[in-house]
């Protein structure tokens, strides 16, 4: 069942994509199939438990497809985000966020107890002992270390810290020590491997026995045999890919699932078209790029401004064929997961005929 | 009637905001109506009419309020945000965006059906054509001239071109020639009234009547005086503010009715703090500032990098004071706007006790 607002207007399997209002963010099927199956082979192929991330879809149907093809479980980044999945029937989750505080406690001991297997991280003595506490006397909860390996994020910044949080969690009847965990920085492979091989070591010297050690990323995925010391690769943004993608690599145009179609509303002075997708569409994510994406089939058209509904787009490099008023274009977004964050519903198609429309089911929860 | 789905947690009016769960966005009741108050003075003593435009709150409630206030009628920006506000009671609705595309064009003629004054705007033939067709044997729909005096956004060139576009409109039965309109460039308000002054004489000398010469911006609507070429003006922004506003000049902080209450989820370094609120609610507009929000009450805290759920604070330059793991702080985002946009809810509250939560009724519509 769909829960569009009341004012939502939903495309139906069978409807023309060309014929769609806009903006509307679309996922080709085919693509998406392809892009889940080469990164799922790819995995396989080098002996790593994969998990999807669900931040890049927030949709139990794509998660399903992930898992058939082989995931082993999912991750996702919000409690209320793993309810959702819960609800759909997920039953391996890992949550990777510091859960503090009363409200979130309380949810996350009655997800652990209506699941099989949920897991979260830590990187710090206050969030293992707010979990300690709140887990004593329930089915345990089991927590793996986060380790900043480079990027400067969330996680412990030495082997040493890693192994003493993971004594404290070996220690508390609360809690089960489930690994070690990185978000890594790109192209880091030799100092991921450096750090968790010397964090193993510790462990292992210690007696603690380290059943999982979880690194990620998409940009690098394919990289990822580079981190030997690694048993499981987490991944969100290859399931759709996008321009960033490209350019780190990963992928091709051709595998850009996720395209937004927008139409021309104006065509104010020579050389500037304006579309109605702005940054409540394509949001402002430059992830490095100095324009807003990427024109499917113009390569030249520079999406240089947006305001909240329109977008400007400098077309005095294309040919002549930019679309006028009216026409219709394709947009590979710079990032993917921050567009289908915009959106209660997402449209799907197979050469260009709509297959099926979607709830965005985890999108827009607050925690 | 709450909307909320399924795994929404609301927060209950008289909940102390300090306990809520985060990220979560809210609105100082008393600063909002203040910003409120203050502009409609302003406009008042000016002469202008002031249209709030929606975008910021996509609120009936708060634009009941703006309305009370004196506000003469609303402004929005997609036909299923005024869909919305119509259901609510609001007669008096601009949509200020080229309606193209026979979905479109079948909605708004809906619209326009069944509300006491719908206005959109036009800056090519293109669109004027299409609005034409539409609405012939119907009641008329009103149109305004978009004007780009300076912004380059949509809007046509010169004062020539609005004279064309206003002889199509009044010579169409269908339409209503509603007058002139412009998305200004910020702090150009000579240029802006010379481009307007000349195409009001263009139109006189044309024996054309313009009912509304329409103006904007928040950034410097306490200089829309400046321009009296403008009948009326639109504002979005003002009512909650930001920090591009306070940077402006615009207002203070403690105008700023907009925070973010966020939790420190990570202190894994000297000078690194990590907070719970990244890009999904944020948002990554830099609207020209180098980092991602300011933090109330540590102005030496730098919001330098934003990943979807985490929000990296570099704190080396505040006193030991900054709040340790499990700590809250509020944010003051760089816009405001955008972020009502990633919320479902929005929770208001009165000297730290929350007052009411609402649905953010037209957020997340498509079109």
């Amino acid at each position: 069942m769909l829960h569009a607002r009341p004012h939502e207007m939903l495309p139906a399997p069978g409807d023309a994509v060309a014929h769609l209002s806009t903006p509307r963010p679309l996922i080709d099927e085919d693509r998406m199939r392809a892009n889940i199956t080469r990164v799922q082979a790819y995995a396989d192929q080098h002996g790593l438990a994969f998990r999807p991330h669900i931040k890049t879809h927030k949709l139990p149907s794509v998660a399903q497809l992930q898992v058939e093809a082989g995931a082993k479980g999912i991750n996702c980044q919000k409690i209320t985000e793993a309810e959702v999945f819960a609800d759909a029937g997920f039953g391996d989750i890992l949550i990777t966020f510091n859960i503090l505080g009363a409200e979130k406690l309380a949810r996350l001991a009655a997800l652990n107890d209506r699941i099989e297997k949920l897991s979260v991280v830590a990187d710090s003595l206050v969030t293992l002992e707010g979990l300690a506490v709140h887990f004593s006397n329930r089915k345990p909860l089991i927590v793996l270390v986060e380790c900043d390996t480079g990027a400067g994020r969330c996680g412990v910044q030495t082997p040493q810290e890693a192994l003493t949080l993971a004594r404290f969690i070996n220690g508390s009847s609360s809690l089960t020590f489930g690994g070690l965990l990185t978000y890594p920085k790109p192209g880091a492979a030799a100092e991921v491997q450096a750090w968790l091989a010397e964090a193993l070591a510790l462990l292992e010297s210690a007696g603690i026995a380290c059943p999982v050690v979880s690194h990620a990323g998409t940009p690098s995925l394919f990289e990822g045999h580079n981190v030997p010391a690694a048993t499981e690769y987490r991944a969100g943004t290859y399931v759709y890919n996008d321009r960033s993608m490209i350019r780190a690599g990963h992928c091709t145009e051709a595998d850009c699932a996720m395209t937004i179609l927008a139409t021309v509303v104006s065509r104010p002075a020579p050389g500037r078209a304006v579309i109605d997708a702005g940054v409540k569409t394509l949001t402002s994510d430059l992830l490095g790029f100095s324009d807003y994406g990427m024109v499917v089939g113009f390569p030249e058209a520079v999406i240089k401004a947006l305001s909240e509904e329109h977008g400007v787009i400098d077309i005095s490099a294309c040919n002549d064929t930019f679309p006028d008023i009216g026409g219709k274009i394709h947009v590979i977004p710079n990032h993917t997961c921050v567009v289908t964050n915009m959106f209660d519903t997402m449209v799907f198609h197979r050469d260009g005929v709509v297959t099926r429309v979607e709830d965005v089911a985890a999108r827009g929860l607050v925690w």
